[in-house]
């Protein structure tokens, strides 16, 4: 079996991480890579990594129609939006040259949360053309979610949830710092609230529905909130910088209702620097009925490494999957791949 | 759609309590019992469980093929064996009904470790009559294995394992008692060991393979380690009672090789009233690799109710599973069940 072929649409920090993954694998070759920074285009990508590899040189292609319809590939990891809508026509392009996809977008974790018509038209789609169109990631798609859906297969019943993601957004480059507005004034964050210009997490909707769609509860709400998260002291992390008085970060916390009450229970404080304050990092999950379980992964799993493993992890399983739209619950469990990657695939 | 037709073979502890669950759950129903137990032929389910509901009778039988030939059931729950030796032919008797089954053995979690032919054979059958044979349970089956697997697809790479189970057995009933040589002196432990009746934990080998196959590596060895834990100060559950200088329960100890170096190391101890002597239970798994993870479930998830749930909440996903012998590494994540079973049927 020829090695599994994967082309990278987005060279951005998961992109390239996703391709220095897939160097330390087996079973696997990177034939295409797409983007739009002008630093990048027409470079091997080797060079940006600054890594050595035996790897066949792949030169960054800003010609998305020219590279998927001169490339051979098993997968595209569409690492370009947090968005549904934004990448709806990528992925509508992806599919019809006849490849799986995998995104990075938050909300292609579970596109039926908030485009339940996108993402019928997605199924669709990767119905007509026989292939796999995936959403993951660390969070949405393991961490407050598919992690809290696996707990629950170990309780006859489940009275409430509780999922708490406490992570330092230190490792972050610049694009995370301005998108969690990392070091503005109050002033300034009220004024981005009303601009919608500050993202904050994305993926409540998806991680709730997600869990409430795979337990067979019908939801009657989804409600969620942002509060800065204000330093007292000046805090600093190589791409952010937080005096004393602005943001270290945003507090999102968001609640699925079931006829009236909270079933399931989102908190997510982002920051950079938490420990300068005494804030201890950890994913926490809190599941009360029968029996209570309480889960802690103390640090946080690394929200950008986790991300890029999960991708890279799940190809093999994109491949194997009957055709149309998927989303984690639908999928066996990721797994890290220490062997060739080719021994994942369903003869 | 009808309901979904369960058939129970082996009405013991675990039986008992798949029985109350399934009273719980929506669009599934009991249509036969299979149990050789003389205080129960013949009698009502409903009151050997103390329970009222409007479910209809179903009288413990004790002819199984009688049962078989005359009951319409979409899955069996198996609840009589530890051992694939012991269980299989029963499964195969089930199998040749065209009925799913889903088994509680512990070896039947990855039979490809201890009986590779017996798994073949099964899996040759399964696919004959067009049904699904799972093995699963709390552990083997999801706290040692399959969690393990499902936090390494947040990583990129991974070095060690250790999966740590700390649990009580003081909920346990007589059979585990005995099982785990709880109250018996130093001496008859040895001499039990001698005649290869202490069983101690069943499920290493499983969990074990059940992770290195998953992740693509292949253990150059398997071992495993019994010792007795030796209590100092009396203590007493509801089924079983240790003097002190007795034994408590069993530590359980296992590791798979690779290369001469222990890349998954597992930890098991299980005794009555562990807070007697300041034990605290729980599970724990830590991986090192890229990220570190560090997970601890305080206190561990409770076996016999883990058990129970996850065979109940497995049925969709055995009868929506390809044919075959299918394990949890192969199916979608376990999920409580709190809305109508059906809809988790595929159409």
């Amino acid at each position: 079996m020829d090695k599994i072929k994967v082309i990278i649409w987005g060279f951005g920090a998961m992109g390239r991480g996703m391709a220095q993954m897939l160097l330390l694998k087996k079973g696997v070759e990177i034939t295409g890579i797409c983007d739009l920074n002008k630093d990048y285009v027409g470079k091997d990508f080797l060079e940006i990594l600054n890594m050595k590899s035996d790897h066949p040189s792949i030169k960054i292609n800003s010609d998305i129609d020219h590279l998927l319809s001169t490339t051979i590939a098993d997968v595209v990891l569409l690492c370009t939006d947090s968005y549904v809508k934004g990448a709806f026509d990528k992925i509508k392009k992806i599919v019809s040259y006849k490849m799986n996809c995998i995104s990075t977008a938050e909300e292609m974790a579970y596109p039926q949360a908030s485009e339940p018509q996108l993402a019928k038209q997605i199924d669709n789609l990767a119905k007509a053309f026989n292939v796999t169109v995936l959403g993951t990631g660390i969070n949405p798609g393991f961490i407050m979610d598919l992690l809290v859906v696996a707990l629950t297969g170990t309780m006859v019943d489940v009275e409430h949830i509780e999922a708490k993601r406490v992570n330092s957004l230190s490792p972050f480059g610049p694009t995370v710092m301005h998108e969690q507005g990392v070091g503005i004034s109050l002033n300034e964050y009220h004024k981005r609230i009303m601009d919608l210009t500050l993202a904050g997490h994305v993926g409540f909707n998806e991680s709730i529905h997600m869990i409430s769609d795979a337990l067979g509860v019908k939801l009657t709400g989804f409600k969620q909130q942002m509060e800065p998260i204000i330093t007292n002291i000046d805090r600093k992390s190589t791409y952010g910088e937080a005096k004393a008085g602005t943001l270290a970060g945003i507090n999102m916390t968001g609640q699925g209702i079931l006829h009236g009450d909270v079933f399931i229970d989102m908190i997510h404080p982002q920051q950079i620097e938490p420990e300068s304050e005494g804030v201890q990092t950890g994913d926490y999950i809190n599941l009360r009925g029968t029996p209570n379980i309480n889960m802690a992964i103390t640090p946080e799993i690394n929200g950008g490494i986790g991300t890029i493993a999960m991708c890279v992890n799940m190809i093999p399983h994109a491949i194997n999957a009957k055709s149309g739209l998927k989303t984690m619950i639908d999928l066996p469990v990721p797994r890290a791949i220490l062997g060739d990657m080719r021994d994942l695939i369903d003869k």
